[in-house]
């Protein structure tokens, strides 16, 4: 099933629970707000695009659940709800998005069903939005990789980071959809292990060949011929660089060096237009992620840590940025790929 | 205390037991060989130079233990106990080489007395000429760190690697002793977490500055500004490349990129006159190192993973390999540390 869905026989909001990866698969169904604002608080669902698309269920779900017998009432509910949704991942730029625009299609709804229907075609409509960008990037993106290709992913820029197909992973789906023979090699993405966790999870589910490395192997694999190309997918893309998880600069640079083309994959409401490498300020996080791996204790409880949650990779060291409107070479402006 | 040391008052092998490290700093006393073979087989000590002192040792405890009459039955009573030494370890060439050393020496005793005297001074020897060895690496290296510097390193080329001081940390600490102020960032070194666990453990020991990062971070941190230089240990030097924990090569090139020096500190026993990149094999690990922390799972049982021990680094990525003879600056030939 999709990351994240709606399921029309108990209009309920049902989330592949990914904290219990790979250990177990899990779907979750959300009956109530509550219940959907702690899968997303505590990480059950994640990645950008997926939290769109959770935000725009919450909405639909809020509506559903609302007792309003007006228009003005059910309006106020879905506001309150809409402030709820978003106080869960604060920083999260895409769930906002998502709740606001479901917010914004309800305006056009004569009575409290009509809101109701507006509010799930929305949600959905976003869902598919997802899905249909993501098939985009694939079809530009599977050009770049050759049959019987290896390509180097970082993190997890899956389907389990967005509502189906992924953006790097997705490319790499697409040339297999082609009938192109790709292999992968996840990175296991410290501190939190997104590539261990879910990335190979992913891939071995759809029985695409992925072999685990830890960070500090990607070197030497590139080194050792076993790397066709690098393909991350981004956080936020400026002018100036691709931020992404902590990680990818190095990568960047370890591409260059053996000559290996380096190619991120992002839809364009990545792209921050205004924004530029000294405008981003990187957010730090908790130092017990590099003490403690779960139960066990990795350093000295009160040792000293650095852990930027991202870095910065610059343009030139990019080959190409892959999007649904098709791929860019750098240098390129930004503005260009709205022509 | 150091790494390992002789108890004179029990006739016993003292040492740190590595594996409990970070969590607790236990000392535990070997007063039988097996033990001894015990703490060398579980990892309770390890380290190239270190294990050369456990292989002296063990003949000394060997010696005492023995209830040998005659020259001839403690002679063949250590044979038997330099077999067993070497094979909780084979492939570890200083543990044999340990060994060996102190058994060619008691080809000098007349009684048993002398036997054991002379194996017990033997094990002190190669203990304190460890220790010297790394004053002097640390001596030379010195000279290549500036007041205020940051030292960046990977795995543990420190004191817990040897009798005491280290080579790579020893350089740290005796630019620190010659009155300059020296912090240094430890990569966490996946999967066996060696900088995590150890390296920052025994400099916070010295009260000598370390901020924890994993090993993505490395590339980073150079482009923020944050690193001076690299200072890393090895395994084996051949003419060629240097062989050291994987994920050194990587760094290698990062350094390079940002203009900063490399340096590789060893004591000249690393030297591998012979030998070249192609002529070594490099161990393949469990795959359950990067599959499992501990108790904890990090991936699916099953993913298929590439796990090298360690990597070559070309010398041309080297600005210099600092020896107990001296600094040496690639391109050069091995054999010139001898003169």
């Amino acid at each position: 099933m999709r990351t994240i869905d709606w399921k029309d026989e108990s209009n309920s909001v049902v989330l592949v629970d990914q904290t219990l990866l790979p250990k177990e698969y899990r779907i979750i169904e959300c009956k109530t707000l509550s219940s959907l604002c702690e899968a997303i608080k505590s990480l059950r669902i994640r990645g950008a695009p997926a939290l769109g698309a959770a935000g725009g269920f919450g909405i639909a779900l809020a509506a559903f659940l609302s007792e309003a017998k007006d228009i003005e009432t059910i309006t106020r509910d879905l506001e309150v709800a809409g402030k709820t949704l978003k106080s869960t991942r604060p920083t999260a730029v895409n769930l906002s998005w998502g709740v606001d625009r479901v917010l914004r299609a309800i305006s056009d709804a004569f009575d409290v069903q009509g809101v109701r229907d507006i509010a799930l075609q929305e949600a959905k409509d976003i869902a598919e939005e997802d899905v249909a960008i993501n098939k985009l990037i694939g079809k530009y993106g599977a050009k770049l990789l050759k049959d019987g290709d290896t390509v180097l992913t970082h993190c997890n820029a899956g389907r389990l980071a967005c509502v189906d197909w992924g953006t790097a992973l997705g490319v790499a789906r697409s040339a297999i959809a082609e009938g192109k023979e790709i292999k992968v090699i996840a990175c296991e993405t410290r501190p939190l292990n997104q590539g261990s966790r879910i990335t190979t999870w992913e891939l071995m589910q759809d029985n695409i060949p992925v072999t685990l490395i830890s960070d500090s192997m990607a070197g030497w694999a590139m080194r050792q011929g076993l790397v066709d190309s690098v393909l991350v997918g981004a956080d936020r893309i400026t002018q100036d660089v691709v931020f992404n998880k902590i990680g990818t600069y190095s990568l960047s640079i370890l591409a260059k060096e053996h000559e290996i083309p380096f190619y991120v994959a992002a839809p364009i409401s990545t792209f921050d237009f205004d924004g530029w490498e000294g405008s981003v300020k990187i957010e730090m996080r908790n130092p017990d992620e590099l003490r403690f791996f779960g139960s066990e204790q990795l350093a000295p409880k009160d040792v000293e840590v650095y852990n930027p949650a991202f870095d910065a990779t610059p343009m030139e060291n990019i080959t190409a940025v892959i999007t649904e409107k098709g791929i860019f070479y750098p240098p390129f402006l930004l503005d260009e790929v709205l022509v």
